[in-house]
């Protein structure tokens, strides 16, 4: 029994014992999103500065923040990110958002979990550009983090382990309930209009909720990028075949969290799906055989937009500063 | 009599009804920074976005806050600015913090206000690289920002006068009152020690304070870089005659800020002090012929650490998202 199907057990048994709206919900392949609950908030605040800290790059300004932007729905609204030296990514970059519901992390999947990929990036040359060294070189330079740290893990020695163990402690913090879907799988008959719970009816019997289901609407699995006809693409990634080795793992992908998608476009690994209304029409026939009538396609549209959830809302860090001291930024060299 | 002389004269007078803080505070060059009264919060929590929104830079990536990040001090850190497609910037960005009290804006004063200076890097093809034009094309197609100008101006029309308005709105707000400093001008004597205080003496009987002084110790005034003796930089900036003309003005700078200014570094026009110590040494000799012993020099620097006030403390915007109109980002081109 995988851990999900425990989980939905679970509810199921639950619901025998509870009320109609919470039975309802069990029912449905999409489960609501729980608000989160902190218990090691100085860990969280820890985190929060370092997934906002430029100097975590070689160039001082490339932050966690740059490409999941917790303005505009955990990315960077872009095809493809920029790196250091304004080089152009491989690949779009995914929410931060409910990330922490993901099976894996990047579109490979090739980070096990949250803590595994904050490190990916900083390290990356066509990303962050810098080395964890570096990075740790900065942030021992500046006694602010180091009590920081102190306080957090009781020793003063700060390492890439504590690093990304307290950014991941923050992005587990940055999940969206109360979406207008979820109040409607808790029981709230009117948070969805006609068009709306027409277009979620389609989006399961079409068979979108085949990958797109759980709390995340997806993440949960590695699909293929094209299962009916090929995706046509000047993309250069092949997916999930990177991590594996097997050429049956070409052009698998992790299925996107659909949460908030209103917020993080451009859609699909390669962020050449322009609009909602595009994507849908090219999962439909990719993956699908399916062809949606404009009036279908809207009503999942509508169904989609149903799915963005309170944004995180948090005070702005304030970083502490660098010291004479702290290795300076190399944004040219 | 100039603007500030009324001020000051206003404050005498007062101070001679008033208590001992209030009159002790009177007669240092310095005043204490007042928190901000926010009269219209719909136009300071639109201007919040847009400072935040790197729609309004053609790549989709650069905002105000990249350069004038409200987490590091209100600036970058870097020396200079990195602009559109990693352009290495003529000049070392300076804070926004405080930056109302300037007696205009940018190092050369070319701005009149903080509204001229809004619409400035918006369309410097070297920092965000767009059109007004194409920003508000932006703008105008995110229905919930139209919503949000007809609330604050009362209509729907979206122009570069209103969005440049808004912005230089919220950062009016930015302001940071309540330094140690400013705790002592107020009449908490405890609230410097006797290194700060000799520093803070040191500074004054220098003559430093001929120029750092007011509310934002500094940026009242144009003044040259290398009186005593000449400044030797690489950097080709001029300063003051790019805008007058006049060779007289050649090296003419507007005074920097020195609030927060263990914040903001690196200092000068050129970035190129990469410390306190060192700006205070060369500040010394070029500008008022004087060799600050190592002692002198770290009463001076404990002084300027003592003007860090209150951080402008804000939830972190939530920014409306780009519609199927919305012109998409161009970083590549």
């Amino acid at each position: 029994m995988k851990r999900n199907d425990i989980v939905i057990a679970s509810i199921v048994a639950l619901a025998t014992l509870g009320n109609y709206s919470f039975a309802a919900a069990s029912k449905e392949p999409i489960q609501p999103i729980e608000p989160v609950r902190i218990t090691n908030p100085a860990m969280v605040e820890l985190g929060k500065k370092l997934f906002f800290d430029p100097r975590l790059s070689k160039s001082g300004f490339i932050s966690c923040n740059s490409c999941h932007n917790l303005s505009m729905g955990g990315t960077d609204n872009l095809k493809t990110s920029i790196g250091h030296n304004w080089q152009q990514g491989p690949i779009n970059a995914p929410t931060v958002l409910n990330s922490s519901m993901n099976v894996a992390q990047f579109w490979d999947g090739r980070a096990g979990d949250l803590q595994e990929q904050a490190g990916g990036p900083i390290a990356n040359p066509g990303e962050m550009a810098f080395t964890h060294e570096l990075a740790l070189d900065v942030l021992r330079s500046i006694p602010q983090y180091v009590a920081e740290f102190k306080n957090v893990f009781g020793s003063d020695k700060v390492d890439i382990d504590k690093v990304t163990k307290v950014i991941a402690a923050f992005e587990e913090t940055l999940v969206t309930p109360n979406s207008r879907f979820d109040k409607w799988l808790k029981g709230d008959k009117q948070a969805l209009n006609e068009t709306e719970l027409a277009g979620y009816n389609l989006f399961k019997e079409s068979g979108c909720v085949g990958c797109h289901n759980g709390p995340a609407v997806g993440g949960a699995s590695f699909q293929k990028m094209g299962v009916v006809e090929p995706y046509k693409t000047t993309s250069k990634v092949e997916g999930r075949s990177a991590v594996t080795g097997k050429d049956a793992d070409r052009f698998n992908f992790k299925v996107p969290i659909l949460r908030n998608v209103e917020l993080t476009y451009p859609y699909f690994h390669d962020g050449e799906a322009a609009t909602l209304k595009q994507a849908v029409d090219t999962m439909g026939r990719l993956q699908l055989g399916k062809e949606f009538t404009d009036e279908e396609n809207a009503k999942i549209v509508a169904f989609l937009k149903t799915l963005t959830g309170d944004q995180p809302s948090f005070t702005m860090p304030i970083l502490p500063p660098s010291t004479d001291k702290t290795p300076q930024p190399k944004p040219f060299d």
